[in-house]
């Protein structure tokens, strides 16, 4: 599992200072949508500037123009970028094309997707498919937590509210990437609430969810 | 009718550049989502800061963190902003509410959309609804011009490779807003163009498209 960190609602040097604070805990670091239509794609360059090494997703949410959109995060450096699950197919499509022209890769988010719109995104076997409950309908539902799995990806991230109380019910799914956002970017301690969800995800599911 | 001007795919500079030459002709200008994407609110602030007296639409296409992305595209000066049609209807919502508390106006981009999101979206009354045919779209499937019209909303958008030769029919629907792009900011005359949709814009019908 890929723990990846949920940059939003920041600054891009307060992204910059908590990515490097909880750096040895995280496998992949997100751009998030809101950096992205705050800051443009400099959120996306200066944050692979500062870790090259490390996976970096620009959550751009492209719902149309696909492969100019992507051409400008992969230019900007990212390695995965993300389209909408409710954006018509043939730019999702022209995702897929503009990623394997790179050697990148695809995250599909499937937020507020419909079981048709979902099985066509399951075609896709290089995308990766983000199962998703947004912040708006966390904070307006209560729905922290509650998530609609696909049960026929074998690239499925996880992302919505997941904190360390429900990090266990994630894992039973044995998502390829769980994306965390304000558990880690809010918490008192960044790095101690990081290197939690680390060694939760790193330990044998036995032990960590005893 | 208002003419809205979308500017995409270009440097903030071009759209500044191609914004002053079509002034004259243009009610509202569309600050595309591409311009979002690549710089930023920064691209809403300069625009508006150019054209004060001109309304701006942020075309940020929410789809979450509904709030927090009108707030941005509100406070960087922008009189209208974007959701998407498919989003979460709380956040649809949001954005409502937070329009409202601003005295600022909603565009719901129905693109995509099922009959039941449409009718949903259409319970909004104060949203400027907008039926709308995607770039990729039009690109890939050759559906240029073809638009699926909400026949309940009061205030019509319509966007989608809106040409010369196809701008009678969209007349037809005395849309509140016509959105044109390319076809001004790709026009060897971007002047002239604009100034040709103004024409039949303004003209009563019978004359304009005789």
């Amino acid at each position: 599992m890929n723990i990846q960190l949920a940059l939003d609602r920041l600054s891009i040097e307060e992204a910059l200072s908590i990515a490097d604070r909880v750096e040895p805990y995280i496998d992949w670091i997100e751009v998030g949508t809101s950096l992205i239509k705050e800051f443009g794609m400099e959120s996306v360059r200066l944050l692979k500037e500062a870790f090259p090494h490390i996976m970096i997703v620009a959550d751009c949410k492209t719902f149309d123009n696909a492969v100019y959109e992507f051409e400008l995060c992969f230019s900007a450096g990212a390695d995965v970028a993300t389209v909408l699950g409710t954006a018509p197919a043939v730019s999702i499509e022209a995702c897929m094309e503009t990623a394997k022209k790179h050697g990148k890769q695809v995250m599909v988010d499937l937020l507020n997707a419909s079981e048709e719109q979902i099985q066509m995104c399951s075609q896709f076997e290089e995308a990766i498919l983000c199962s998703h409950v947004s912040k708006d309908e966390q904070e307006m539902r209560g729905q922290k937590g509650r998530l609609h799995i696909p049960s026929f990806s074998n690239r499925l991230a996880m992302a919505g509210g997941i904190s360390i109380d429900s990090f266990c019910e994630i894992k039973k799914h044995s998502p390829y990437v769980a994306i965390i956002g304000s558990s880690i970017t809010k918490a008192d301690d960044p790095a101690l609430a990081a290197k939690t969800f680390y060694e939760m995800a790193k330990q044998q599911k036995e032990k960590a969810c005893e």
